[in-house]
């Protein structure tokens, strides 16, 4: 039960965020420092993801497998970049079955390591590739500073590790599950995300290449929403995963690795949240519709309950997901404040004189009011409520794409720069020298986002140093 | 690819069971000891076991949730026989970070002590109960004897942690989720568990009372394949989980868990496969159908194929699982047995005569040779494969039925129950002492497995010590 109001946006962004997924009973802190408990609520939006991303991986011919969550410590060492990635991070079991254990165990930060140990098992040759492998899990990377969602000790994700012949097809790989992931951001989570490439010193440690799907939060920050790496064959050799090619030479393999996590949640919270709480898309919503039954007597709680009762009957067969919140104990006005908080895309009223008229009333989450009220027949009401959520789908993608686009601003040297990251993200030419990026933090307090693929023509010059530069990125603060 | 054959389930049944869990690409040891990897295939099996699970508990009204990986040390010394059952199985990490941990952290055996301390923080009223949450994961727990799937130091499950106001619907609820259990077992996985009630000695650690579905495996040994445990108010008084009742008086609650593992797939493996191979439940089998054309040269190819790749079109438009192997390098031969080792409940061969006829030919997994082979019609080709896989479902479940009731024998006194033993499970009057439950495992190396829940009418007299007994148990040696 949610009674009491937010801070609003305006007055403390992460304040309002922090409440909000404690009152929509999304998430709830945990005893264990830095982990998060995933409440039914905010797990059924996760499993809508998961869903969603599941069947994207499955036609773009994936398995799902499961890899062990203890690693050896050693593994960590093969790989040079990767060990000094993740070695300040490690959570580490050094006792099993009351013993000190003669090898500590990390429980796994991610699984590059334990994949490739396997994976170097199982390729002998040329017709064992491609492998197409992703595990659905949880991860553990030590964190001190918490927020729910966004950064925690352990965090719920997805992990794809495949192996192929040839670079050609670990670099198509790469991009193929970043236009999957983009391609799901956009199209369910309502969520414009721009596709990129990392700078060097923020690529994944272990990578010869990180793309990214950037997303801008309602207070103009970046939240970096899912990558996918290309690893090169950095990981092949440092586990030898050869194979004999068709002219039976032995070659090392090419590797990619791609993640999407339940940070994802705090993307949708933070990109279509309002003051009154969430906003979820329709196709992700786990409740889509709820239905309010409203009556003052016995009488008319008959007559209502048997219309609502069988439109309920009627959307949930036609495949909606929908609630009836018949409780007796609060009132209306409560449920209605109860279900906008959780960000259910439309209410349904039904009273009695919605009965005599053979209508309902419509309400819709995304627009507040009088404005997003609607009175509608019950006929054909299965296609007007499907309808209806489309139009919503395609209502918050534009308004977050519009908020996205009003806030991006080119900037051609350090004064428009500065300018640009006070009012959200800069789109500026970068010479890609490593200097360039530190100043760049160390003046905004901005960091490069990414080089967005889809590029203008042509080049320019710097917006630090001024020397001629190929690619634009953007410049933003993060999550 | 398997080309060797499959050591004989007569001649060391254990063997074959490692060889095919192997060979079928179910899964794989890991460098990480006692740890296992779960392949594609057999991945693919669990989830199809997860699907018809996780239906079954969201109709009885239950929601997944996530709990951290992480626990506490202290949590596990706040339930006596909790923490005796558990503390030497357990794995614990000691550095995060870097840092030496001041609490050590346990990484989870099991969620009662977890979702125990967070339930204390969600329930306040009676309008909170009842809590009904599932959570699908892996666990962690020491062991230096690993069998793939069936004891490994990290296996994956669902456990349920449920909280109710009073006693009677907390024993409703442990016997509910028995019952859901023994129909996904029976009606999916074609095992004909028997539903009981564990003996106070193999109960769960922290139980009143712990339930099973026992199932007998090709060897006759029992296998546990699922409990469901009323915990009494043992772990809302470790946890304080209380609430106020209607009357407005605080209250201890009631508590039930209840888990089902990978397990499963080994019992699926042991119930029904054979000297080839796996045998898969058509109803959880990740592949039901595969398709082998047949030709010798081009020409017969593409009238083939032509005919093949439209049934495959027509059947996967069905919603059967339906898989085309195409290979080059292989015969079909070599085809027949690579999917016979891995279980597909129907093969359909076609090649040229069979496009002449507008027939197909099928052959059963379940009945080798002439006997399981059948040509049919291409007309009505989707029911007719229906059909044919509704009929290798239930005479699986027939087949197994009639081995494990072949293999059960009424005991009533120690030389029947020695006898019982040796060909498979004894059936006895039992008084339910612990000296007797002692006697009959050193004298006949089996345990009891539990007192059914159908029970004859009437009483009789222990097998052991001759004296009353109430009820009858079930005994056999067991994995």
């Amino acid at each position: 039960m949610t009674e009491e109001q937010l801070t609003p946006r305006s007055e403390n962004f992460s304040d309002w965020y922090n409440e909000l997924v404690l009152k929509a009973e999304l998430a709830d802190y945990s005893p264990v420092r830095g982990c998060m408990v995933v409440r039914p609520y905010g797990w059924s939006l996760w499993e809508n993801c998961q869903a969603g991303l599941d069947r994207r991986f499955k036609e773009t011919g994936h398995s799902n497998a499961a890899f062990p969550l203890l690693i050896p410590k050693s593994f960590f060492e093969k790989e040079k970049e990767h060990v000094e990635g993740f070695s300040p991070e490690l959570a580490v079991v050094t006792v099993g079955g009351g013993e000190e254990l003669e090898e500590p165990l990390v429980v796994r930060p991610t699984s590059e390591t334990i994949t490739g140990y396997m994976y170097s098992k199982w390729v002998k040759s040329w017709r064992d590739l491609p492998i197409l492998i992703n595990q659905w899990g949880s991860v553990v990377r030590w964190e001190l500073r918490t927020k729910l969602f966004l950064r925690t000790t352990e965090f719920y994700w997805q992990e794809g590790h495949t192996v192929h012949a040839t670079e050609k097809e670990a670099r198509e790989e790469t991009l193929r599950m970043l236009d999957v992931y983009a391609d799901f951001a956009i199209n369910d989570a309502a969520i414009p995300v721009i596709k990129g490439i990392k700078s060097e010193a923020e690529k994944f440690a272990g990578a010869v290449m990180s793309t990214t799907i950037e997303a801008m939060m309602g207070d103009t920050k970046a939240l970096q929403s899912g990558t996918s790496h290309f690893l090169g064959q950095n990981f092949s050799r440092a586990f030898d995963i050869q194979f004999s090619d068709r002219n039976n030479e032995q070659q090392y393999a090419w590797t990619t690795s791609w993640g999407l996590s339940t940070r994802m949640v705090g993307a949708i919270i933070m990109t279509h949240g309002d003051d009154k709480g969430l906003i979820l898309p329709p196709r992700l919503a786990p409740i889509q519709v709820v239905i309010v039954p409203i009556y003052r007597s016995e009488t008319e709680k008959s007559v209502v309950m048997e219309t609502a009762d069988r439109i309920f009957a009627e959307l949930k067969g036609s495949g909606l997901r929908i609630k009836m919140d018949d409780r007796e104990e609060v009132t209306p006005g409560f449920k209605y404040n109860d279900w906008e908080m959780r960000g259910v895309p439309l209410r349904m009223e039904i009273g009695p004189k919605d009965v005599e008229k053979n209508s309902v009333a419509l309400a819709r989450r995304d627009r507040p009011g009088r404005e997003g009220k609607s009175f509608v027949l019950q006929a054909n009401l299965v296609e007007t409520v499907k309808t209806t959520l489309d139009d919503i789908q395609a209502s918050l993608l534009a308004k977050a794409t519009a908020f996205r686009d009003s806030h991006i601003s080119e900037a051609k040297d350090l004064d428009e720069l500065a300018k640009a990251v006070q009012n959200g993200w800069a789109y500026s030419w970068w010479c890609e020298n490593r200097e360039c990026e530190i100043k760049i933090k160390e003046l905004t307090k901005a960091t490069t986002r990414c080089m967005p693929i889809d590029q203008p023509a042509g080049s320019g010059n710097c917006v630090i140093c001024g020397k001629p530069a190929q690619r634009k990125v953007l410049i933003g603060k993060s999550y």
